[in-house]
Parts: structure tokens; C-alpha cells; sequence
């Protein structure tokens, strides 16, 4: 047994089953070990994005790691971008990345770099294997650490006579540890905290998971708090049935706004809101100075048990949750696409179940409210702001999920960014209808512009707006890469064409045109 | 006047032409300031691995630094590949990575990165600016980093406050200092080696263009030795009446047998051959062990006047040089697509003064004996093994070089990596042929699955290898980003479609069928 199969073993042995993989010459004995070792399924990305960003689709779905297979330095640093986006949503995800021979590093061959470097800004362990013999638990080690709670970026650098030289055998990677439990002083100060005037419970991590909802719900029952969300939320379960804590705004003057009256929040899983960007004049924290944060769990605890201690403490625990959720389909509008009228389109037509891929940008900005009053559905956000994330999430989610409808909701500009991932959706059969909302602009720099002081756009500034010229042609875009496609100019029309979408077993592209 | 202002002032001061440009809301203030400062022209590109390869192009073809504009430090890793390229191809430029306000950083945004630890890997250069009245003169530092010999990747971290705050009006970048000149002893080392059997000058940087290598080819005229190039070479000046060195072979049985007669190699910007990738029991080290190395002279030096001074030690200045290629131009072949039948096309149809961007890849092996003969054009190759680079390094060619035809040779696994790139060159009309070798394979892995001693692809590991499953339709892909498209399945199909690409004025596309 070489260190390549020590290591599909040590990783299969662990429960990954999943490879999202573009390989090199590097990782050559790791992809002849997917053909020795059984269990281990492999998903090719024509790109590194597609393929990061799917292992964080995959972890947010699955809970559960996937490994990735980078080729080199530049390899990882394609895929980069969406390893951030996994990070900041505390996605674990085991990254093994290929790296020459240890003997051949020093003679600088073209596709030397210092992988180490890349991977630590994005990673929250990084090793190098130094022998064959280490690798199969320098594997383990990887997988302990990416199942940590919440859920970790661990890298793995693979040299390639590591790979091919003798190992001994598979390790055993140990169980994760369940999440800490909460302490009792933070349960009694966040009770005391939510029976204040002006309180609200914010809620993040897996604190957005329908358990844990059910719980706040209670708590607010008694309390009579506000139950808030973070702006993004790596997974959020909501619909119909569901308690549903409103989101806080993105744009820095809704939410200082929106969190105005506030004087008392309690963290669970989440931080004090920040604002996306800092803007000339404007807070970089969101929340009004007089307000106290009470930290009631950390995002690697146990939320939802934190919840169910709080409401215990209050003596909630029999009460019908508040903030709960109404069926509420609303009727199929017609006539010109705007963003509430795609809104009502998406609640009347989600399927139960669905996985809801949302990277709409500017388009989306009035998803929210409406769509909570859909079918039951997971609705997964972009955590880290780099765009190219929801082609490559849908992917993971729907390799994850094969039994659930899957929906990426996505920019022109930002789909622009992994258009490569259709092609695997492709490939794998993958049920998953993208939406394409095309307003031919990065729409959302627009009013970025206004809002940092930067005054009008003239020629050139506005050159670097618009992505009009060429129009991208999205229909001819997918179905070059093997998805059949669709267009939808009116609201009729996009209701037509998200029910064909859905009632395909494979994948579908809708072009929506703003 | 802003720091952002202050900056677009300083970098056309010091004669930067060109921004290659994907900016977000901490770039508005230099987007905004685009339009205020005249002399810039700005260029978008839909993903980083665009912008960053244009630039690579540029500098390749203009001599001279284009500017880049990233977003935040998702941004810069998007562009990471194509850097790393430019880096080994020591291309000079002049990165602009946009930061959050200096204040802002510590609440840990969403897009909140460790932009100097990405930048560093990829970068000769680094600097956050501390405040807005610096900018002009990091803007200027970083300028002055980028064009220092034989051309540095610089990256300026600009975080919006030191953008949008007042500064004090631009900076002077100083000059580029001349190429060192080479030392008297080391020309007659030179010139010694030289002299002696089974000797070699082994030409890299700017040794491969067309004055370098007039003196290299008096030198073999003199001596006896043999011209040769490094496999990569950034731009080769080559085709009929060029003084041609023969390129070392890329796999490392026809390298090392190729190099096997050689005992005295002379550097001239080149380094000591060393294999791509290292193979169980094989060299890293191409040379034989006998083989001795002298160095002429570094590839930051003035390789040219090195070269002459050594044709001047051997009385050889006023020699006709040898190994000048003739125009040899081949009928137009026909029948079945071949390796050996696209070079042939290629040499008979090349226009003079072509631009090739060459990441043909596996398919392209055969081009260069047959192409030295075409009408003279320049050369450039993939120098990181990065792939993704032919399409946006041949945009930032044909930005540099409007009045010539740019020929881009592309795989169709690279191809798919940046194929944003086509909707650049549709936007601004560039002068660019691209044929897209479609073998439908990262062929090239099947022989090195096979060279590392990986054994025989199954049905996983065959998987990972092709990409064929579902095909790719390029002609589509190119025409949904705005560019004209046709397809060759035959080698007459091939020289009509080259044609009709080098007849418009504006880029086309060419599916290659093999």
C-alpha cells in the first residue's frame, strides 16, 4: 500500500465519501487510489472554484466533511475564493493538496510556489506530509480537524513521493467531539437579558436550524423578545411551520435602522452585527451603542441545547413557538419581472424540501420576507461575499442531497465567476434549476458607488459597471456545457420556466431578464 | 485631490497606460477616479484569472507595466494562477488590491482577509498603504518595484479610507535603471566554455529576442556551439531570418536524452534545465552530471550586450550567424486533424508579425520545429504551468499590440478555466484568433498517470481525466460571450477557419476537433 491509498482509505474509513477533484500530475497516485479503494465517490471541477465551492455546499447539506484535490499552489489558489466563503461559513471540508516530491521542491520547477502560504489565510489547519509513512495520520489528523465544531478548513499538502512511496496502512480518525455544552451563568444571564425592554435573541450557525428555532420560538413566546438572524446564514431551515427570525439588512442604513430599538441582544451562534463594507460617516457596528451584547453560546457549541436550557429557565418550554410561519401561497403574478414579483413566483412554486443556493446579489434583496411564508425549504447564503459561490454550492448540495430539489438563485455577474460548474451539474445528472437574474451590471456597485462618496459615474466608471456589452447570452452559455436551458422575459414566463426547471430530474438554466 | 485620485495620477505619470480591472465597493474611489484622471485606459475582465493574465500578456508585449484592480483579498486569489504565471515569466505589474477602511478591519467582515499573506506567495513586492497621503508614493515605490529588470509582480493593499481621504497631490516614480552590465570575467568564461567540445548557450529572458539572438547565432557561427532555449520563454522572437535555439524538450526521457552530449552549457537568463514535475527514479536535473555551468549572465542583467561582448572576445561580431531559420512555408495539408497537420496550418497561414499566445497543451508538442520556418513572429509560453493563461494573456496582447494579429493555441481543459476572457475580447474588439484544441482529455495526464508509475486508468481514475462526458460545445460557449465562432474537424476546415479568424478585425474562435 502506497501513502495515496493510505490515505483514500484513512479518509473512506472516516466517512467521506466524496471527492470534488481536479487533479495534476502531482496527485496522479491519489486518483489511480480512487480506482483501488472502494467508497469513495469523485466529482470532477473543470475549475478549482467548482470544486471548493461544492465542498462547502456539500458540509453545509451533508454536515458532514468532503475532500477536495487540488493540483499544487496554483490549484489551491483557484479554488481559494470559495474556501474563504467555506470558511466564513464554518464549513469543514478536508483539502488535500498535491505538491512535487520533497526532493524536487528545491530545484524551483515552474509550478513551485509556497503552499503553505496560500493555504493559511484560508485554511484553519495546515500540515505537509514529511513521509509515506505519516501520511495515512497526517489524513486522520486533517479529518479531526475539519469535523471540529463548527466545522473546519483543514489542508493537507500531498508531495508527490509521499503519495507514491511505501506506507503502512489506513488510520483511524477519531469521532468529533460533541459540541460543548453552555454554561449556566450564560443561561441565566441571557434569560435575564431577554426580559428586558428592547431585547432580541440573534441567532447564527446551526442556531438557524429548525431545532433550535422551535426553541427560540419559545423563548420568545415568553419573553416576548425579537427573534433576529444574521444578514447570512450558512443554512437556514425555513417555510411554512417554521419559526423565522428576521434577517438583518445588508445595506448599513436598514440595518442601523432596523436595529435601532434594540438595547438588549443575546448571541447565539452570531457576533455583533457589522456592517459589509465601511462607508465615509457611516458605523462599521451596526447595533446602537446603548445596546448590551449577552453572549449566551459560541457557533461551536451546542446551540440548540443552549436554547432549550434558556427557555427551561423561563419556563417556556410547553409554550407554542412565536414567530412561526404561515403557509402563504401567494398567486402566480404576471406581466414585467421585478424583484417582488420573482419573489412571489419563488413562494408559490417552491417545492417541500427544497435546498434554496442564494447568491441573487441585488436582485434578491426582497427574497426574504415573502419566500418564509413558502413550502418548508433549507435557503443557504453566500457567508463570505466572494462571488462564484452558488453554481459551485448547488453542485455540493445536490451531490449531498440527490433526493431534494436544488435551486441556485444567481447573478449574472456573479455566475460569471464559476460558469464551469454547470458543465458538472451536467456530468452528474444533478438536479439542480439555476436561475440567472441577468441585469447585465455588477447592479450592486451601483449604489456601492453612491454609498462610499464616490459621486456619478461617467464613461469609464461606468464601463466597469455594466457587463451589457457584450450581452451574455445565458441560454447558449449553459447549454454549451451540456444544461438545457430556458428564458424568461416576463413573470409568466418565469413561472413556466422554474416549473420545467423543477419537474426535470437533471439540470436546467433559466435566463431571467431584467 | 484623494488617494485614490492621487494614485491614477501617479501610475499615468509613470506611464501606465492600462488598468486591467474586476473592482468591488472598496475600489469605487479608483474606479471614480478613472474618470476624473485622463490617460488611463481601463479594461474589465468578468474573473480575476482574466485580469491577471492580461497583464502578463501586456507586459510581455508592451515592455512595460499594465496596472491591475482587484477586489479585496478574494479577488486577488481568483488572479493568483495567472500571477504566479506572470511571476515566472517575470513579467512586471502593478497590482491594486483594494482593502476595507483601515478601521474597519478588525470586525471581521464577511470579506475581511489576510490580503498581504495572499499577496506575498506571487509577489515580489507588498504594501498596504498606512494612510491616504502615502498612496501617491506607495503608488510610485510600487511602479518603480514593477519595472525593475526584468520585471517584478508589485501589489499595493489600498484600504478605502487611504482611497477616499485627502491626499497631497501625486508622486514621481523614478526611472527604470538600465540592465546591469555583464562582468568582463564572466565573458571570457564564456567565451572559454564555449570554445570547448559538446558546448551549449542555453538562452532565456530577453535572450530570446531577435538583437540576443543575432549575437548568440555570431557565437555559434564562431564556436561551434549549439543555440538552445529553455522550454518556456516568456516571447520568443522567431520564424524565417531569426537565429532559432532549440527549445529543450518538455518530458523529462526527451530532455535528459536531448541534453545527454552536452558538457559545457553557458547560461545567458536561463537556469540549469531541471524536469516539470519529478518521476519516481528519474533526474530532476536534465543535464548530464558531467555537464559544467557557467553563467553569463542573469536574467536581470543586459543579456544582449553580454551576448555581443562574448561575440566580440571571440572575434565573431562581423560573422553571419548561424542557425537562422528560412521561410519554409508548407503546402496546406489536408485531411484528418493531427498534431503535425495543425503545425503545418499554422506555419503556412502565420501573418507576419503574429503574436502567438501558445497553451496548446499536450497538442501542441510538434509546433515549434515546423512554425520556426513560418513569417516572423513572436512566441509565448505558458511559464508557471498554470493553466488558464493563453485567452487572457491574449488580451493583454493585443491591448498592447493593436496593429497585430493574435493567434491564441489553447487546450480545451485550459480553455474552460478562463473563458471569461472571450467576453473581454468581445467588448473590446481585440484582434485575436483562438483555436481550441478540443481532444476532450487533460490528455496530457494520461501519459503522466502513466510516467509517475501510476498504472493503467480504471474507470474513477479515467473519470478524472476526460472531459468528454457531457462534450463541450465551443462554438456556443464563445458566442453566448459575444464572439464569432466556427468549427474544424479537418485540416481543410482548419485553414478556412484560421483564415476567416485572421481576416476580421475583431476576435473569432475556432474548435478544433481532434
Amino acid at each position: 500500500m502506497n501513502g495515496a491509498q493510505s490515505l483514500v482509505h484513512t479518509l473512506v474509513g472516516g466517512g467521506v465519501e466524496v471527492c470534488f477533484a481536479n487533479p495534476g500530475t502531482s496527485e496522479m497516485h491519489f486518483v489511480a487510489a480512487l480506482d483501488q479503494v472502494q467508497g469513495m465517490r469523485c466529482v470532477l471541477g473543470l475549475f478549482e472554484g467548482v470544486v471548493t465551492g461544492a465542498a462547502d455546499g456539500y458540509y453545509r447539506m451533508a454536515d458532514k466533511p468532503a475532500a477536495t484535490l487540488l493540483h499544487l499552489g496554483p490549484g489551491l489558489a483557484n479554488g481559494l475564493a470559495n474556501l474563504h466563503n467555506a470558511k466564513k461559513a464554518q464549513s469543514g471540508i478536508v483539502n488535500i493538496v498535491g505538491e512535487h516530491a520533497s526532493y524536487h521542491i528545491q530545484y524551483d520547477a515552474p509550478l513551485t510556489t509556497d503552499i503553505e502560504g496560500l493555504a493559511r489565510p484560508m485554511s484553519d489547519w495546515v500540515r505537509t506530509c514529511r513521509s509515506s509513512r505519516d501520511v495515512a495520520s497526517d489524513g486522520a489528523r486533517a479529518l479531526e480537524a475539519a469535523r471540529t465544531a463548527p466545522g473546519r478548513i483543514a489542508t493537507l499538502i500531498l508531495p508527490a513521493d509521499t503519495a507514491w512511496n511505501e506506507a503502512d496502512g489506513p488510520s483511524i480518525a477519531r469521532a468529533a467531539l460533541p459540541r460543548a455544552a453552555v454554561q449556566e451563568d450564560a443561561v441565566r444571564a441571557a434569560a435575564a437579558a431577554l426580559r428586558q425592554p428592547g431585547a432580541a435573541l440573534l441567532l447564527g450557525g446551526v442556531g438557524v436550524r429548525s431545532a433550535a428555532l422551535e426553541w427560540a420560538g419559545r423563548i420568545a413566546a415568553a419573553t416576548g423578545c425579537k427573534l433576529l438572524a444574521e444578514f447570512g446564514c450558512a443554512r437556514m431551515e425555513r417555510g411554512a411551520g417554521r419559526v423565522t427570525p428576521e434577517r438583518v439588512p445588508y445595506s448599513v442604513d436598514a440595518a442601523t435602522q432596523f436595529l435601532s430599538g434594540y438595547r438588549n441582544i443575546v448571541l447565539a451562534g452570531s457576533s455583533p452585527p457589522v456592517s459589509f463594507f465601511a462607508y465615509p460617516g457611516k458605523p462599521s457596528l451596526q447595533a446602537p451603542a446603548a445596546c448590551a451584547f449577552t453572549q449566551l453560546v459560541g457557533v461551536q457549541e451546542d446551540i440548540a441545547a443552549a436554547l432549550q436550557a434558556v427557555a427551561d429557565e423561563l419556563g417556556a418550554s410547553s409554550l407554542s413557538p412565536a414567530q412561526q410561519a404561515q403557509l402563504e401561497l401567494p398567486a402566480l403574478p404576471t406581466g414585467q419581472v421585478t424583484s417582488q414579483g420573482i419573489a412571489a413566483v419563488l413562494t408559490a412554486l417552491l417545492p417541500q424540501d427544497a435546498i434554496v443556493v442564494d447568491e441573487s446579489v441585488s436582485t434578491g434583496r426582497a427574497f426574504a420576507a415573502t419566500t418564509s411564508r413558502a413550502r418548508p425549504h433549507d435557503w443557504l447564503s453566500l457567508m463570505g461575499g466572494a462571488i462564484g459561490f452558488a453554481l459551485p454550492a448547488a453542485v455540493g448540495a445536490a451531490v449531498a442531497c440527490p433526493q431534494r430539489k436544488v435551486i441556485a438563485l444567481e447573478g449574472d455577474g456573479s455566475g460569471m465567476y464559476t460558469p464551469q460548474a454547470l458543465w458538472t451539474m451536467a456530468r452528474e445528472g444533478l438536479d439542480v434549476t439555476v436561475l440567472v437574474f441577468a441585469n447585465r451590471a455588477y447592479n450592486i456597485l451601483r449604489g456601492e458607488l453612491a454609498g462610499v462618496g464616490a459621486g456619478t459615474p461617467g464613461r469609464r466608471a461606468t464601463d466597469m459597471l455594466t457587463i451589457d456589452r457584450p450581452t451574455i447570452d445565458w441560454q447558449s452559455l449553459a447549454r454549451s456545457l451540456g444544461v438545457e436551458a430556458g428564458r424568461a422575459a416576463t413573470l409568466e414566463e418565469l413561472a413556466t420556466q422554474l416549473r420545467r426547471g423543477l419537474a426535470c430530474e437533471g439540470p436546467y438554466l433559466v435566463e431571467v431578464v431584467l
